[in-house]
């Protein structure tokens, strides 16, 4: 695959391996971030199977303040009728915060699956409040990722949540 | 002004004379959007009496499913300092859906003006259990411009909040 173009999904998955499938995608946009010089975040927007957008946290690459992986991974997938993003899953490399929590309620989309909420947790209870599934698949490429993330830019991680240096 | 440079802000307002003036230059935004064929909704990021940003939403012109009018004017602030946001005002000429609310969050932007409520309200009682500020200016511009829409272009304005058409 190429970083814009999502592959095919592999027939025959059990439901698991198909979330460790989409989530794996996820973490190929998280990889890719991070070498880029950014925040190694990663998301993938699945629907009926097939992967609609991937996307990863462009705030150092855009200069941008709301291209978080979930959001942008979002505006990838372009203008979407309603009924789309309602039975769609976002699956993502963190737990998300609430810019991307707000854009999943704006959006209802039903179901998320997050690689790890150990490094960060921020809307959980929010979005649970609203009847959004999550599943945290507790994925240590994911962990691993951003315990590197918060060791070598740890400023910059704390520009990306808002919080001060 | 140009749609892009904010302008300088008249001296000597009193305090309910600025916000009025800033939510001026947001609705100048929304009338803009609306000329372009767009979502008629804008908004301004002010910090200490200075306007960093103004924006509004691009979903016809940029094809773009994540700005809003809010989330745009954050986005064209460019990257700031966690403290630059949490003594920021937020102008938008309507209330806010639930992502711009939760960028709001995200960057604990401590208060919103809000143009109007009665065309759409959505994540007021959220912003408020979080203790941001939301003033609401009941402005006629403001629900003008959001009735003309939801007459005129209905549909892209449920495609805008997740409706189906």
């Amino acid at each position: 695959m190429t970083a814009d173009q999502p592959p095919a999904v592999p027939p025959d998955l059990a439901p698991d391996e198909r979330d460790r499938f989409f989530l794996g995608l996820a973490v190929d946009q998280a990889r890719i971030g991070w070498e880029e010089g950014g925040v190694p975040i990663g998301a993938a927007l699945v629907h009926d199977g097939r992967v609609l957008a991937v996307g990863r946290n462009r705030r150092v690459q855009m200069g941008s303040a709301i291209r978080h992986g979930e959001t942008d991974c979002v505006e990838r997938a372009g203008r979407l009728p309603a009924s789309v993003y309602r039975s769609s899953v976002l699956y993502t490399t963190l737990s998300p915060c609430f810019m991307c929590a707000g854009t999943a309620l704006l959006y209802e989309i039903p179901r998320i699956v997050i690689g790890e909420n150990r490094s960060f947790s921020q809307s959980e209870e929010l979005l649970r409040s609203h009847g959004v599934r999550l599943d945290v698949l507790d994925d240590p490429a994911c962990t691993e990722l951003m315990q590197r993330m918060l060791t070598e830019r740890p400023e910059l991680w704390r520009e990306d949540i808002g919080e001060e240096p």
